[in-house]
């Protein structure tokens, strides 16, 4: 069962969590939250576009010239000049479609990579008793497991142990292999939303300890609600971070707790595999997950998972 | 640097390790060897099509029927309807390109997933003296390490360990959740070669124990020579696999040594994970990997590495 999508709910959680800087700098030009959607009763046809604000919708990029991709891969595929004339759509303020008719789709799909970070905040390495990691940990989930904003997060009968974890996550906007530190945020298209749901008991004890199954059931990847295009953040590395859990608050960090930042991720990551367009990356998660509490706690049907991070957004993803 | 194709090379390898019945069932009309090709100067521009026999070439199904797509996972989508007017086109005579003009590249791109099993080899597990797995172990690598069946395996500066490891890996063709084992090989398009380079040292030592970095280094995951439809063979649980490196034979079983059979491990994996057109599953290895030499042996620049299953086809791959 698909939640009905509630934009005035979703805009009133982003404008809390928005800077006055960040809401002045979503007016300029270069202020972008690009999505991907469908128009209600057109399911399966995607479209790429960009919010026009809390009372408005989203701009059809492809209405506004029919030679812009329908895809958020193949949009950012086209570099600056999608950008600019993304620009040029949002400045004309036609082919809006209203909330009222929007799906909010996750802002990519089937990427070459989820590449994902674990052990990456001083503070949950700390409720582990886990020594900070020397190197990023890498594990990955398949493209299928990625999910809408506002999508079911749907229990696998084979797992006792599924938890949560609030990430922020970014996406490639070209292509590259051994990037350097100094030129990584420029190879990053934009940042959002991500919840790592993990089945604890698949990621420890089984498949010989590789993470992967653990992580990668299908809708453990929800994702969004926008991607915030790197030039609208003032610092992605100082956003306060959190998940609710049926409207109690699990987790509640800063991303200034992470350990190995942006810049280093994209850097290392870039040694092993060439990085493309629409490469999804999710940096890792505070502490507050249920695995870690004492007696642990699980999610079960019928739970809200809420995932937010300051000046992007929130998701919100009901488990069935 | 890419090797030039050797396609009279290519065929006296699959000649002879093709048997009579294979041979005389190439000739029937569900045969089929499925490529993705360039034409040479045509770099960049991916083709789909069928070998049309040793002295002749690949049939371009584009050529044949515009509406055909031109790449594999799309063909692979189109299902039965494409796999007809393949057989059409490949019936037709016409549009074939000839080898010399032929680039083969990997039959499979940027598929969803890359589907890895650890230890599923009886033999394998022997010469580590490691326990038979009680459920398949499954990791991955991401699509951007697959390489085409003569391209060069980039040996990274960061390993010092790289490995060869031989292994049949099937192709899936329609979407799946929940497959039962009994339906299991109706959702497989076919078979290839693969080689699941290792880089030991990132496997086994450093990423906290988990194996994808080892596994994932660009051009980790040659691929090819074509995709053997499933009706062509006459049972993929019986054939003879091996790889030589510099022509020395180092790996030399059959694929009857697996653990977990294809049926099994389709459904195990669609437990967890909607399979789609173009997943590509690598089913193991066999013993003889260099990890457990005595002295252990990695491979260096230079090197040449030839996997070979019978029925399908062998793959070569220089070390740079």
């Amino acid at each position: 069962m698909k939640l009905p999508l509630q934009p005035l709910l979703f805009w009133r959680r982003v404008g809390k969590s928005l800077s006055a800087e960040a809401g002045r700098r979503s007016m300029c030009s270069k202020a972008m939250r690009l999505v991907q959607f469908c128009r209600r009763g057109e399911e399966g046809v995607v479209r790429v576009g960009a919010e026009v604000g809390e009372r408005q919708g989203v701009v059809d990029f492809k209405k506004f010239d029919s030679s812009l991709p329908s895809t958020m891969k193949e949009f950012l595929e086209m570099g600056e000049k999608g950008i600019e004339r993304a620009q040029r759509a949002l400045s004309s303020g036609q082919f809006v479609v209203p909330w009222s008719e929007v799906n909010l789709l996750p802002p990519v799909t089937s990427p070459d990579k989820v590449v994902c970070v674990g052990m990456n905040y001083r503070d949950h390495c700390l409720e582990q008793n886990a020594p900070i990691p020397k190197e990023p940990i890498i594990f990955s989930k398949f493209p299928s497991a990625i999910t809408g904003p506002f999508d079911d997060i749907i229990l696998p009968d084979e797992s006792q142990e599924v938890d949560w974890e609030v990430e922020l996550a970014f996406v490639i906007g070209r292509k590259g292999k051994r990037i350097k530190e100094e030129e990584a945020l420029s190879y990053v298209a934009g940042f959002t939303v991500a919840n790592d749901v993990s089945a604890r008991d698949w990621q420890t004890h089984r498949n010989g300890k590789q993470w992967l199954l653990g992580k990668t059931f299908d809708s453990f990847c929800p994702l969004g609600p926008a991607l915030v295009i790197t030039t609208m953040l003032k610092d992605p590395h100082s956003l306060g971070i959190r998940c609710r859990v049926n409207g109690t608050v699990v987790q509640d960090s800063n991303t200034n707790q992470m350990i190995f930042n942006i810049e280093k991720l994209v850097a290392w990551v870039s040694k092993f595999v060439t990085l493309c367009p629409g490469d999804v990356f999710l940096t890792g998660t505070p502490p507050g997950v249920g695995l870690f509490r004492k007696p642990p706690i699980f999610l079960k049907k019928g739970d809200v998972v809420e995932c937010e991070i300051d000046e992007i957004g929130v998701i919100r993803n009901t488990v069935v």
